[in-house]
């Protein structure tokens, strides 16, 4: 019996240990669209393919700016173009169609709905006032539509060429309509476009062309313009007025009703539409397209396979991996503006949110894919004169603190992204840096460049020029580090004098909290602006962006050895980093009761920074906090805006138990919450940490192993997870500090040795 | 039989009257457009409307800026879109078709030609490889070809959608495509586009539509995408290649045989492009076509009923008014970009060229127009950040020396030009004055302002940069003088101020050619630019543009007789002058003897500088000069470059015996060579110029009458246009001074008076 009872306990054991998560197979089932709907996240929740054109979901008539937030209430239609995770007014939200029964009533068809079923491949709904079950699936430049009329004497599909999203209070941010057509070919074939200008990067005009087949010929059909219907018009030609049109079908009496409808988009042409529609969705079998959809996912979700005890943590993990490749958008081919032998991506919004972690994220899963998002970025600067920091609607527009791109760049060069023109980049880096966009100094390079160069900062005679001041040290950085590596040094030392250009902006007496010494706002004449408080939030036109002085003095990642020296010692340091993370603020936003915000871009290195004073255990036991305060599964699982999935990637590195920082080959280990992780590169190669004997109870590294042989560092280069390295974490109760006292390498030796 | 006698005499006397010119009914005779081809005019010889979009044309294989020359030998089609007088590299030429006989040989369908027939409303020739009849009729947005086919057993249209003017020789200015597309609809119809971007203004693309249809049905057909045919398909989709299809018809065995083709052109799509055909063009007459295009341009020219007894001078003076009313184009409507209330005008080819002499030309015959014109480019301003200098493709892009919408914006508040929000045009040129365009500083706004604001003067480190100053200067008296119109009293003294900036351009020092003190370049800590020659001709990129200091030196407009005291006194100005227009100079333009270059826009106004030294003869003398040397009735009408009607315009006010200075309220008076001149005014009035006794030996003025009195000035002002002025000019064979040493008003004066 003894033996027996050893057995069964072993067999628990066992039974125990297949019950923990193991990722294989289909992970889209880990994927939750809906996940983010909630504070603020922005998501999209429709469905979509790896960074496809067609974007097909739910626009609500509140407008949220993926479509679809948890306030909803109606559903207008259902459109073929959206944006992920973004502030700002909304963009796009084109070509909308729904299906109706009973009367068409064009000053309002919107409709309450029940149940949102979103899952990797489809979206489902069902629509009250029409008693309609929809369902939609799509490919990359295409989308089908089945609607399942439920007892209907009427059954009909409009399709709104006039509408986009757009909030109805005023914002210069919002878009305006240039124009609309359509055209009903046949009883079954529909086309025109959507021509809409400005949206939140205040672009140009772009044109949102569709061609639309229904499964069932229409027995009656219609266009509209502004208000008033035509019945059996065929054509409305575009006047700058909101055009669409309406079909009607014959009910065949059953108690189920389907129609489908196919469409096809393109930024080129109607015919550019009906041709990527033929190519992609040769068939009317939508099981089909979400199977192919759900492999195409999976091709991204299989690169990291994980293993945990907490089942949340599978979803948080892979829907956060999903979020990352919704944006930037592949148009390749789909440019109206040039014609380049290039890829071609837009929608960036915006890098100054993703090339901290999104994009990082991307170079160790899809380094080829990275390159890609690289080269048209550099494309972008020789078509249309600068890289981008946001970009939508092929038109670049809204930077936010730097001129991020060199920091992509610095990235991809230091970490050997392949078959990019380097020198190229370094050009458009050093247009960044060198000349004033002029105009509008919102739309991109660097704003106030002018006293940047002149005077060592951006003075307030510029907006937001303390950030500034601070991210174009860092971008300058990017810079040197690129033009060492290519072997210009005179431009190296020109550009690493630069990235000290925070020091002009310390202000060694300023003093909140305990800390003295903060980054300041200062007068071209070299004044110190009067009454700085560290500690208020600035705004767009402020002089901190979306930040506030307490958190982009801790801003330097190009230089913590020295900006630990300006904040006294480590002592001071260490000592500021736990006010702001855990002192209570007074602010004017209410739910940050911290200094810390981890939704804000800015701090997102932050909780590593303990690891340059010798205390990476620290780190870890405030990044573990963040993470269990802030993250969950379910619709509030982000606490803020994911920032086109750069709050999901901040997330996922954590989960992982590593933290990149950007534009520097270096990694920051931290204490992972999941029991394993491999990564199946794209050189063949898979790379792994193993945590042992990780528990509730035991979630610090005590000490770490890297292919069998102990490793006393708090830090990998990119090369070890390239050779497929694998870490073994020996995790425990206490944070220790494994490493005996050892600091990150100061990002110089890094440059330095990245050039040999 | 004394009697008899008296009567035969005074009767041939009647009769030699009679024989003198009058311009009365049908005006067009005495317009060809074929005058102005040769010496590079650059001029537009196809047909068109007034200020129309459509302008077809053959385009040459020699590819000419407007699309024929002189030295073309062979025709490769009839294209739609055309500038006229254009510099740099050729725009447009979209939609190219050509009739054919025997096979089509798509890699060379040119035609050699014979006889070129161009008047107002049509355009013919013939095609010898194919023995084709070609006619061509147009409307503002629409055309229509006729082709007869001459003892032709095959009969073929193509339609080149990826042709555009571009040369061989590598330019960054040449035009580049982006994509085209075409779709046969019907054996009637065909509906497409050529989506081309960059050329001379280095502008982003524009999207050219067509939809066409043809009164004979095809028995044929194909399309080709780049040099292979597919005979039988309709449809080519855009995939970035040029594109095109063909049609082929029936013999009917008729000794010829015409086939007739209809186009609608669009900016919007290919539906609006029908709809403007059926709009503008719902039948096959060419003849009434061209009978309603004779009546549009009648309008225009009907506004000036000149009388000579030199009847080159009736076909010089009409083609030259013909030649202003070709550009910009009136694309209100077809603006793809954004919507507006606003008119919408395109092409402006450049301000730079156009404001000394086509503007107020516009503005005495047609000032509803030119404010039209006006409120175009402030919604310009609106909607793309700032008016254009040139502009081109719905895109602005290169500025030449100013911003010189500044200067039609002055020009226009001081005629009282109405429906123009002054305050927003204010804005717009504070706008050019103030805010550096940044990153490309050819593209719009003042580049180099960053300079001109900090030194008061451009330095060499930016191109361009003595004409720039000068240019600047100039432009900031045109703001003083719309900022003193609106009572804002402190920019007015801010601008008056700058328009002073020249001076510090002036080097006392610099001689030439018995001439002290000169215009030079200069380093930015204020160091005369070393081995500086006044006589040598600067490029885009040097210091004088298309220009050199000998003329820019007399470019003050806005301060004459500060010029004048700069030059030192009326006597050293008067030998500077002579020496301007009389002395050969080494020059490494060749074809230019003199400082003077008629067909340069910087030295337009010059011949009249002698007016503020009290010698308006001596003006009249040196312009009569320039007039019968330069100018004739011809294809070698024009000394060069027409600049988009601005040398014509030039001509038109020294034959009719005035000439503006552009941004003043101010006419000098030159001796006419008409014999009389009335011009019938908007508001209902006449303004008239009567030369009494002109004759080859009667060339100058003795005396003036103006409404019955005499009238000793030698200039006046708008209100004695707008009123109806009757000036009556004494003509004698002595050059007189008539106005016993009055001086022309200073420029500030008029400013004074303009804002009571």
């Amino acid at each position: 019996m003894k033996v027996m009872r050893k057995k069964i306990t072993l067999y628990l054991l066992y039974l125990c240990l297949v019950a923990s998560l193991h990722a294989t197979g289909d992970l889209t089932q880990y994927v939750n669209p809906l996940y983010g709907t909630q504070w603020g996240g922005n998501v999209f929740i429709g469905t979509t393919r790896p960074n496809a054109i067609v974007k097909i979901g739910p626009d609500c008539t509140n407008h949220p700016n993926s479509g679809y937030d948890i306030n909803c209430q109606r559903i207008k239609g259902f459109s073929h173009t959206h944006v992920s995770g973004t502030g700002g007014a909304p963009k796009y939200g084109n070509i909308l169609m729904q299906p109706y029964s009973g009367n068409l009533t064009l000053n309002d068809y919107s409709s309450s709905f029940s149940g949102l079923n979103s899952s990797v491949g489809k979206f489902e709904t069902h629509l009250d006032r029409y008693n309609i079950d929809v369902r939609l699936c799509s490919t990359e430049r295409a989308a089908i539509h089945e609607y399942i009329f439920n007892q209907a004497d009427s059954l009909g599909i409009l399709i709104d060429c006039g509408h986009f999203l757009c909030p109805e209070t005023e914002n210069e941010e919002n878009q305006i309509l240039v124009g609309s057509e359509v055209k009903i070919l046949s009883d079954r074939e529909i086309t025109g476009y959507s021509r809409v200008r400005n949206g939140w990067n205040r672009g140009n005009a772009y044109t949102v062309y569709f061609y639309a087949v229904s499964d069932t010929p229409a027995s009656d059909f219609g266009v509209w313009e502004c208000n008033n219907k035509y019945p059996g018009l065929n054509v409305i030609t575009d006047s700058g007025n909101p055009v669409g049109c309406w079909l009607e079908f014959d009910s065949n009496g059953s108690f189920r009703q389907s129609v489908k409808i196919k469409v096809g988009i393109s930024y080129i042409s109607q015919e550019k539409a009906k041709q990527n529609l033929n190519n992609q969705l040769n068939h009317w079998n939508l099981d089909r397209v979400e199977f192919e959809t759900k492999k195409e996912w999976n091709k991204i979700l299989n690169t990291v396979k994980i293993e945990t005890d907490t089942p949340d943590y599978m979803t948080m993990f892979y829907t956060a991996l999903y979020h990352n490749y919704l944006m930037p958008v592949d148009k390749t081919g789909e440019n109206p503006k040039w014609q380049s032998t290039e890829p071609y991506f837009d929608d960036f919004y915006t890098v100054w949110d993703t090339y901290r972690t999104t994009h990082p994220l991307l170079t160790i899963l899809t380094p080829a894919f990275q390159s890609r998002i690289i080269r048209s970025l550099i494309d972008i600067y020789e078509h249309q004169n600068y890289m981008p920091d946001g970009r939508s609607g092929d038109d670049n527009g809204r930077t936010q603190g730097g001129s991020n791109c060199d920091i992509l760049i610095a990235d991809a060069y230091i970490k050997g992204l392949r078959g990019i023109n380097y020198n190229k980049a370094l050009e458009a880096m050093i247009k960044n840096a060198e000349i004033p966009p002029g105009n509008d100094e919102r739309k991109e390079g660097r704003g106030g460049i002018s006293d940047y160069n002149n005077l060592g900062y951006v003075s307030v005679n510029f907006e937001r020029s303390l950030t500034r001041t601070f991210e174009y040290a860092a971008c300058d950085f990017a810079i040197a580090t690129v033009a060492n590596g290519l072997n210009k040094h005179d431009l190296y030392k020109k550009y690493l004098k630069r990235s000290g250009n925070w020091k002009n902006l310390w202000h060694d007496g300023l003093e909140s909290y305990g800390a003295k010494g903060f980054a300041s706002a200062r007068h071209s004449n070299g004044e110190w602006l009067k009454d700085f408080n560290p500690g208020q939030a600035g705004s767009w036109t402020g002089h901190v962006y979306e930040s506030h002085s307490w958190e982009m003095s801790l801003y330097v990642p190009h230089d913590i050895p020295g900006l630990i020296s300006k904040c006294g010692n480590k002592e001071l340091f260490e000592a500021r980093l736990d006010t702001f993370f855990h002192k209570s603020k007074p602010s004017n936003i209410s739910w940050i009761n911290t200094f810390f915000n981890v939704n804000n871009e800015p701090g997102f290195l932050t909780p590593c920074l303990y690891h340059w004073i010798g205390k990476p255990q620290k780190s870890s036991q405030v990044a573990r906090e963040i993470i269990k305060k802030h993250f969950r599964a379910g619709t509030n699982a982000l606490p803020g805006n994911d920032d086109s999935g750069a709050l999901s990637a901040f997330l996922a590195f954590h989960l992982m138990g590593f933290y990149p920082v950007a534009g520097q080959d270096l990694y920051i280990i931290m204490a992972p919450h999941l029991k394993s992780v491999q990564i199946q590169l794209e050189n063949g190669n898979t790379f792994s940490i193993i945590c042992k004997n990780l528990g509730p109870k035991r979630q610090y590294i005590q000490s770490i192993m890297l292919n069998g042989k102990p490793f006393k560092q708090s830090w990998f280069h990119h090369k070890d997870i390239v050779a497929g390295g694998k870490f073994i974490f020996e995790m425990g109760p206490k944070p220790v500090d494994w490493t005996e006292n050892a600091l990150p390498p100061p990002a110089l030796d890094l440059i330095q040795a990245s050039a040999k």
